[in-house]
């Protein structure tokens, strides 16, 4: 009891900072719904950077690069809502939920993440509160706002080097219990060129399927997890060429998941 | 008549490569109008890069930097609708009209532009017709298609150092000859903190309100230019700021239009 009593912290988000999370396009006609949690690299001031080198805070460790850019070319050319984060998955990782210890990461793949070294619960608790739970309300009052039951689409990206060995796969295709959406876009995504596979580079047992659990399994909707390899993302020539390849591949697998669901 | 005649060229943007322009949140709910003309640095592939050094090709020459990212955190911050170009200045710039020399310019601030010299008729006219008329079209659909007459705002960005002269100016306000909408959010930037001036770093004299003539004042909507030095808004943190600073102002200006008009 002594935590709820205690003086409460100094907000982590200043007025200006606001909002942690922002929902676009939310009136789209389209059946896809569209989610990113690790568009932005934005850490608070308050945060004085995490401790973070600058080659750290700008790396794929602080954030998905090319994965906003990506998300908002197919919300245009899906018609889709789109939900994202506005802050950094080192500051909170909007894919896990709040008992994930990774959520508030001490460390990432290459760096050490200073600022998040023996936090203390209430500012761990003000992480959950300030970043988690506005981005999570977020998505559940857009989701709950749709006309029709849409097909949520998780945009991702990875590095294209791991732990010092290069990936060959180009677009992951992931999925949780509910394989419908992904088995149709696998389909789909043959003869694109693209190098394409199924839970690669992660899957559902590295815990990164939390947002497909929390918001589409619980409400029975269709669901898939997409990562991009970032090299393919990191211009506007290669958003505009990937967007250009996925955008028919998810419009194809969306309209036969919603045409099904009508019959 | 042999122009017409002649064979046609291959066109300028592939499949893959289409649209050239896009409109996003077209139902939004809120009275302004946001169009960002130089959202991309995007060299089609037929261009072969236009001949220009990587250096050129991500430079200010291209783009304005930061400007989509900026307008894509005022569309949600104002539930605006936006109309974006996805081809770079180089290749056409959209803020031009086909008449003016500098729509297709063989040389900018510090660059040539070897594939823009000495263009044919033929070429010249496909840019025209493949990047500036579906930008045009498109923005003119998405305008007509509104169900109250909007506030029309364009998002533009510009480079801290010019002729090797630093700009001391943050935030430049642009009007053509309606100033109803400057006059006023001039007035909002007030106690801003940032360094606003009115037709700076430009001014219509230098003939960059081509879209504000072509679309605004041919339709009598309240219509502003916005410029915001670059730099300040090349990283996540400078465009959440920036958007935290422009859109009350914004909001402001436009609420006080557009209650003046329904009174």
């Amino acid at each position: 009891m002594l935590h709820m009593s205690a003086k409460p912290e100094s907000p982590l988000l200043s007025e200006l900072e606001r909002p942690a999370a922002r929902a676009l396009n939310v009136r789209g006609q389209g059946q896809a719904f569209l989610v990113c949690e690790h568009a932005s690299r934005f850490i608070p001031a308050s945060l004085n950077g995490l401790g973070l080198s600058d080659e750290a805070a700008r790396s794929h460790a602080a954030w998905d690069i090319g994965a906003l850019e990506l998300s908002v070319e197919l919300m245009g050319a899906l018609d889709a809502p789109l939900v994202h984060s506005r802050i950094s998955r080192l500051v909170y990782d909007c894919n896990r939920p709040p008992s994930a210890p990774d959520a508030v990461p001490a460390k990432s793949e290459r760096f050490e993440v200073p600022g998040n070294v023996d936090l203390t619960h209430a500012r761990r608790t003000s992480r959950v509160a300030e970043v988690y739970e506005p981005f999570r309300d977020l998505l559940s009052q857009t989701l709950d706002a749709r006309p029709a039951p849409p097909v949520m689409i998780t945009i991702h990206s990875f590095t294209p080097i791991y732990r010092g060995q290069p990936r060959t796969v180009e677009l992951g295709i992931l999925h949780d219990s509910d394989d419908r959406a992904a088995r149709l876009l696998l389909e789909a995504a043959q003869g694109s060129g693209l190098n394409t596979a199924l839970n690669e580079p992660y899957s559902a047992t590295d815990g990164v399927t939390h947002t497909l659990r929390e918001h589409a399994l619980k409400r029975g909707l269709p669901n898939v997890m997409i990562e991009v390899r970032n090299d393919l993302i990191n211009s506007p020539a290669g958003v505009n060429r990937i967007s250009g390849l996925l955008a028919p591949m998810l419009a194809q697998m969306v309209d036969q998941l919603t045409t099904e669901a009508a019959e």
